[in-house]
């Protein structure tokens, strides 16, 4: 475990500032826990861990910085075209068509334009740890808006629409196409789905009851909106479900790994992930312009699901005003914990940053923020 | 007329909290008068009536909710199939096509995507009260925004288009379908075109002048936007007319009811009239797949003419964060003078609401939302 | 040079609430300096000059009031059928097809809406004063979002795509074709490419490093995010250029006259030139219905550059809540230095004025908006 204080782990010299502005977080909030990694290029210049909670072995549960996780996987599809942006939905999910859906692309889709952010009820747990049950919903579900009328964060559905595509294209699961095309040839220590040889490594997101709500509180002025209680209720899962149930403490998520909020892993493994996606560790993932095409900002304005600016490519989050996390090539996502994982191709800089325990609002916190554009300025941006 | 503090009238049992908060209100306030009726499926729930200035008999004005009432006429045509919202306007309504208008929809035209919030120069009062001068003004406009690009409240001109392609489609007045469609065969209390044998149930809206003035003060910050002022100048009619002269106080706007702003009616008549769209009152007026394609959301984000976020299915508005009343399935509309009328399929609620004297600003009070949230909450959503 | 208190000049007596509201500004702030000249029809109706750093004769930089000029000199292109908004840029610049533009149309470009507000890195100078090359690096770029989805103030841009379109179009500089067929024959005291023999009525813009920045700074909140980093670095131009080295006060930049940016004259220039857009100078320059199509309002909602609600037209910008200088037929532009210069088709008033030093924020001042109001309620609107 860390020392409560200084951190343990090593930095390049030019980055020495980050490992400042880390140990100050430390410093101001002995609760506070945290790992960093970040590569540039293929080598890894930044690898912290600090406070009471994390050592560099341990891995949790990220929720959404999965999303980005996700979509490295759908890029391998992307990149090999066997899946077409510009194609409707339906050319490979025949069912997806009812409720006036036949002409939604796969583009609108994953970039949160669907208007489905929620089915009418509830999802069961089990139709978010195996999604074909819940993606058979989403296929019925008449949209919420009128598709290219607007966006709104997919906070769950969109990883289940991604893992029904992958089931639809490649005949596998999400979790599975991840695990044997990207981390096991790149040993990335970051999982969708984790082993349960790995259990011991795992500490529990704590507070996960509160930053559900938190998330859903933050989103809305005021709380009260019916979209956003929709989704916020469908995250929740089930009636007979805790809230906690539908996090990685519990096992059956944390085995299953569902693509929208399941990932476990450690800062180290998103680092080493992201600079897998600019092709320093293995072969490439994808091709450049593949990723150029999917970070390509598609959505922006007001979220109709969180009512506050947005921005969004496929899957992928960019900088914006509200989080300028790096340059306007840059793509990752944040998750509700306050975790942030990125590459920004004009730095070649891939970033992991992870806090224990979960940050309130949910969303990356502000300590990521800056210590991301810190590590921007160090490496002469 | 009501005790000025005790609410009269009769409550289900379950809905008592709400009979509660209804008198909370007229205690705080003694000049406040206001009806309230709720049916759950087709039982009445809450009938309440309280205030120095109403009793249960009495019927006022209620602007824009009127709008709401012309989109369940409007529903008619659109379920026989003698409307269709992807059809081009200039189909059923030739002249349209000036100003390069032709390719624009039906779906366009009644979310408040048309660009047609106003004219250049004012209304007559004629052209508001027979509107068929009025339409064939709108169909010489160049809109003011491309189709399209932006939407924004046609506070008084959407009701014109709607009266315009009944005249087209069903060659009779909207009013006159209501009246026999809809009004008649169920003996709902409310009129577009009060019958001037009741004339004598007809409390005067007050403040109005101040009132329409509020809607726009609200709108706009700062208060000077040139949309804004040419739309409420329209509102207000033309030189000559006081701005009374347009609020159903004019007993011609009274007896000509028009579509946008001159309903006159109960708080019973409304709940009434949106028991009979889900289907409990009499024959159904349309089928509910019909609604579900009109409350789906078509319009979101910066309203062009109001400048606050704003949300609209084909001509209802449906609940959103600056204003929750219901489910995402809910549609309805609130008027000027702070009444609030919907149904919400989720929960077979229909809700009607009428404060006196008008509220500022103008939209649905404060009042309407909190009230329906808590009914929302005792029907066990 | 002026008094510094009272203003120098004519006003006609309909308008001598201008003056006083004018000559309260100079009284206010010794350090203030303006020209204001107004148009109603042919006739100048107010022509006024104050402060100690300007006279009647003085002319200056006026930075984004260029756009407003250049955009007259497409008006021409337009009118006369040889630029077509809707046909593909790439059909006037078959180079713009890279990167996937191929479907962009001259009205999306025009509008703010092609998502190239900068290129990746930044230009040179020589780019920007000659902006062949830096045309040629836009036809190459990636456009920043898909196209479409979004707009954002294209601060420098937007004046290089404007001259690539005229010498595809009409085989001349932009700045040429100005001269020629607008502003020698009217004899118009504004240019775009200030002759070497009025350098001596340059007054130089003071402030200028300070005010680029804060352009960027009250535009982003915070001022960190990516696209707005890189727009203003682009305007800001290549290393080894100073910031200074981009505005009309250096000679290059001045003789040049670049559109976005680069325009030199007085607010007698300005109002002169926009009274001949409402035809009451020499021959019309375009038909009123090019100047209406051109002034329709295409592009709303927030601003991915600038991240506050905008709204353009074709290039124009029109009045809107948060800035509005006019009735909604109003068309013009402002720019960094506080300037500000329209036309308003429904009073028949053209407007220009300049102040000195450049405002904090950029952009029109308030006062020249205040001035603007007033002159409409002097002229009777």
């Amino acid at each position: 475990m860390g020392s409560g204080v200084g951190a343990q782990g090593e930095v390049h010299r030019s980055f020495a500032p980050v490992r400042n502005l880390f140990e100050s977080y430390l410093a101001e909030d002995p609760s506070f826990s945290a790992q960093l990694c970040i590569y540039r290029g293929g080598d890894r210049v930044v690898d912290l861990v600090g406070g009471p909670q994390l050592d560099r072995e341990s891995v949790t549960g990220v929720f959404s910085v999965s999303k980005g996780v996700a979509a490295l996987t759908i890029a391998i599809l992307i990149d090999e075209g066997r899946l077409v942006l510009d194609r409707p939905v339906a050319d490979y999910w025949p069912e997806f068509v009812a409720a006036d859906k036949g002409l939604m692309t796969v583009r609108q889709l994953l970039s949160h334009q669907a208007g489905l952010p929620a089915v009418d009820g509830r999802f069961t747990l089990a139709e978010v740890v195996e999604s074909a049950a819940g993606a058979e919903r989403l296929a019925a579900q008449r949209p919420h808006w009128r598709p290219g009328t607007a966006f709104g964060y997919h906070a769950l559905t969109i990883g289940i629409l991604m893992e029904e595509l992958v089931r639809r294209v490649a005949d596998c699961r999400l979790q599975d196409l991840y695990d044997s095309a990207i981390r096991a040839p790149r040993d990335i220590d970051f999982h969708l789905g984790l082993p349960e040889s790995d259990d011991a490594r795992y500490v529990p997101i704590q507070d996960a009851v509160l930053t559900v709500e938190q998330h859903a509180e933050v989103a809305t002025q005021p709380p009260a909106d019916a979209l956003a209680e929709l989704v916020f209720a469908n995250v929740a899962a089930a009636p007979g479900n805790s809230v906690d149930g539908i996090t990685t403490n519990n096992p059956l998520v944390r085995r299953a790994g569902p693509a929208a909020i399941g990932g476990v892993g450690s800062a180290h493994g998103l680092a080493r992930l992201y600079a897998a996606a600019l092709g320093h560790v293995g072969a490439p993932i994808a091709d450049r312009s593949t990723f150029d095409a999917m970070t390509q900002q598609h959505s922006w304005g007001i979220d109709r699901t969180l009512n506050v600016t947005n921005c969004f490519g496929i899957v992928f989050m960019t900088p914006q005003p509200r989080m300028p996390f790096g340059s306007v090539r840059a793509f990752g996502h944040d998750g509700a914990g306050g975790a942030l994982a990125f590459a920004d191709p004009e730095t070649e800089l891939a970033f992991g940053y992870i806090p224990v325990p979960m940050q309130h609002p949910g969303g990356a916190d502000h300590r990521s923020v800056a210590l991301a554009r810190l590590t921007r300025n160090c490496a002469g941006a």
